[in-house]
C-alpha cells in the first residue's frame, strides 16, 4: 500500500527532469542569438551596412553550428530519455554535468566567432572542440548511471551492443578533433560540425531502414 | 507486447517536442525586451528623458512587431501540434528549423529598429522580410513531415485542402513583401506586420465562422 | 466519433497555454537580475565597494518590486486558469495581451531606478504605474473573453459578482497611482507597490477566512 | 459532484508550480554563462589569448559553484515536492521567496569573481555567504508551510524528524560562513561551495544506504 501511495504521489516518471533539462535547452539555444550583434557604423550606407553584415559571418557560423549541436543534443536526450524508466539521484547528478556542458557551449562559440580570423585561432578552436568531446563523454557518463541503476528498458536491451558502440565512437571522434585543432583550427571545428551532421543522419537511417 | 511496452514507456504524443517548443518560442519573445534602452542623458529633465523615450519609437514598434509575430507563430504552432498524433525524426529536425528562425527573429528586429530612418533601411528591411518568409517557408516544411510521416488526424483530412492553400499562401506573400522591402524598406516592413494581423484574424475567423 | 477522436487527441484542457505562459513568466522573472551591476571601481577598498553597492538601493528596491509583481501575476494567473476548462482563440490572444505587459515589466523598472532620484522622476514613475495599470487591464480582458468563451467552470459561478467587482477594482486604483505619480512619483510607485501586497494579502484572506 | 468537479479541472497536484520554478531554475542556471566574457585584446596572440583566459579563473570557479548550488538546489527542491500531495496560497509566496533567491545569484557570484582577489573580497564574500544562507532559510519556510498547510504525504511523517534536523543544520552552517567570509573571504566562499558537494553527498548517501 505504501509503494503504491509512492507511485500515485510521484509525476509520471521523469516529468520534471525532462522539463527542467528542456528548460536549460530552449534557454541555451535561444540565448545564442545575443551573439548575432547590430554592427556600429559611423556613417551608414547600403553598402557600409551591407559590408559589415557580411564581415560578421563568423558569427552566423557560430550561431548556426552551436544551434545545430544544442538541436542535435536535445533530439539525442530526447531519444535517451524515452528509453528510460525513471531516475536515480546519480542519474540527476550525471544530466546535471551534460546541462553544465550545454550552457557552456556559447561560451566557446563567441571566442570562436571573435577568433578564427587571428592567431588566437588555435586556442579557441581548440575549446570549441573539447567542449564536443565533454559532451560526447556526458552522454557516456548519463548512459553509464542509467544502465547500473536498472532504468533501461526492458524492450531497447536487445539493441544494447550496438548503442553503447555507437556512445564510444562520440569520444574517440571529438578527441581526434580536439588534437587536430590547435595546429589545424578550421579543420577542428568542421570536423566537430561534420560529426554533428553525421550523428544526427546516422541516427536518422538508424530509425528509417531503407 | 514489446510495442504496448513502448507506448507505455514514451511520454504522451508530443508533450516534450512541445515543452521544448514553447520553451523556445517563450524566451525569444521575452528576450526582445532586451531591445528597449534606458536612455543615457547628460543632463536629465522631464523633456529630455520624455524626448529620449519617444525617439527610442522605431524599437518600440519593433517590439511589439517582433512579439504579435511569435505570439502568432505559438498560436499557429499550437494549433499545428493539435492536429498531430506523434513525431517522427525529420518532424523534430524541420521544427528545430521553425525554432532557429524564431530564436533569429531579435537580429533583424534590432537591425530594423536601428536603421529605419537611415541609409541602410533597405537592407535591414530586406533581411526583416526575409526572416518572415523563412518562417513561412518552415511552417510548410513541418506540415510536409508531418504529411509524410502520416501523423496528421483522421478528421483533419477533411479541411487538408484548404488548410495547404493556407501554407502555400504566405511564402509567396512573404517573398513579395521581401522583393519590395529594398526599394521600399517601410511598405516591406509594413506589409510583413499586415500579413501577420491578417493571418491572426482569418484563423480566427474559420473558428469563429458568422 | 470524430468528436472523441479530437478529444483524445488534443492535450490536456490549456497545458501548452499555461506552459507557454510560465515560460514567459519564469524569463521576465529572472531577467530582473540583470539589472543588478557589479560596480565598476577605480580604486577597490572594502569602503568603497559597500558605499558603492548600498548607492544601489534604487535597483535592489526596482528588483524586489518588479520581482514580487511578477509572482503576484503569476499566482494570480494560476488562480484564474485553475477556474477555466479550455481556451478559445480569444482566449489565446488575450493571454498574450497580458504576456506582453508582463515581458515589458524590466523596461520601466530599469527606468525607474535609474530614474526616480533625478529631475526624470515623474516621466520613469508614470510609466511605471502605466505598466501596472495595463496588467490590471489585461487580467479584465481575459476574464472577458473567458466569460464569453463559456470557459468558466460552472461551481465558480457563484462567486462572479465578487470576484468581477476585484477585478474591476484594480484598474481604477492604478489609474489613481498613475495619475498621482507625475507629481509625486514616490507616491505613485509606492501606491503601485502597496497594491501588489494588497491584493497578494486579499486573495489570502479570502481563501482562509478566520 | 461539485468537489469531483473541481478535482478534474484542476491540473495535476503541483504540475504548474513546479513548471513554473523549473523554468527559474533553467533560466537562472543557464544565464551563468554570461559571466564567462570574451577575452578583449589589444594585440592577439596564442600566449595573449590563453593568458587573458587563464586570468579569468575565478569567473569560472564561479561559474561552476553557481551551476552546482542550483542544481543541487533543484534536485533538493524536486526531492521535496515529490512528497508534497499539492499547494496552500502559502505554499506558492515561500516557493516563490526560494525562486527570488535563486534568481539573485548570478548577482553575489559576479560581485565575488570580480572582487576575491582584491581589497574588496570582504564585502563580495559576504553577500555570495548570505545568499547562500537565504537559501538555506528559504528551504525551511517551505517546509514549514508544507508543514502547516498538512500537504506533507503520509509515508514521509516516519522521516519527519531526521529530515527537520537536516533542514535545520543548513541555516546554522551557513551562518558561520557568513561571520567567517568578511575576515577569512576564502575560507567563507570554500565553505558554502564544501556545503553544497556535502549536502548532495548525504542526500545520495540516505538514498543508498551501504
Amino acid at each position: 500500500i505504501a509503494q503504491e501511495n509512492l507511485i500515485m504521489a510521484e509525476p509520471p516518471g521523469n516529468a520534471r527532469l525532462e522539463a527542467f533539462s528542456d528548460g536549460v535547452f530552449a534557454i541555451a539555444i535561444t540565448l545564442l542569438v545575443l551573439d548575432l550583434k547590430v554592427p556600429e557604423l559611423e556613417h551608414v550606407s547600403p553598402t557600409a551596412l551591407r559590408a559589415a553584415l557580411l564581415a560578421q559571418w563568423p558569427a552566423y557560423l557560430g550561431f548556426l553550428t552551436s544551434f545545430l549541436t544544442i538541436l542535435i543534443i536535445w533530439v539525442n536526450h530526447h531519444g535517451l530519455f524515452r528509453q528510460l524508466t525513471g531516475h536515480t539521484r546519480p542519474l540527476l547528478f550525471t544530466n546535471g554535468l551534460l546541462l553544465l556542458v550545454v550552457t557552456v557551449i556559447p561560451f566557446p562559440t563567441s571566442l570562436t566567432s571573435r577568433f578564427i580570423l587571428t592567431d588566437g585561432a588555435g586556442v579557441a578552436a581548440v575549446l570549441y572542440c573539447a567542449t564536443q568531446l565533454a559532451l560526447a563523454l556526458a552522454f557516456n557518463v548519463i548512459w553509464s548511471a542509467a544502465y547500473r541503476g536498472h532504468l533501461i528498458q526492458a524492450d531497447v536491451r536487445s539493441n544494447y551492443a550496438q548503442i553503447r558502440r555507437g556512445y564510444r565512437a562520440g569520444p574517440l571522434l571529438y578527441a581526434l578533433a580536439t588534437l587536430l585543432a590547435y595546429p589545424y583550427p578550421l579543420l577542428g571545428v568542421g570536423l566537430c560540425a561534420g560529426l554533428a551532421v553525421f550523428f544526427a543522419v546516422l541516427s536518422y537511417e538508424r530509425q528509417n531502414p531503407a
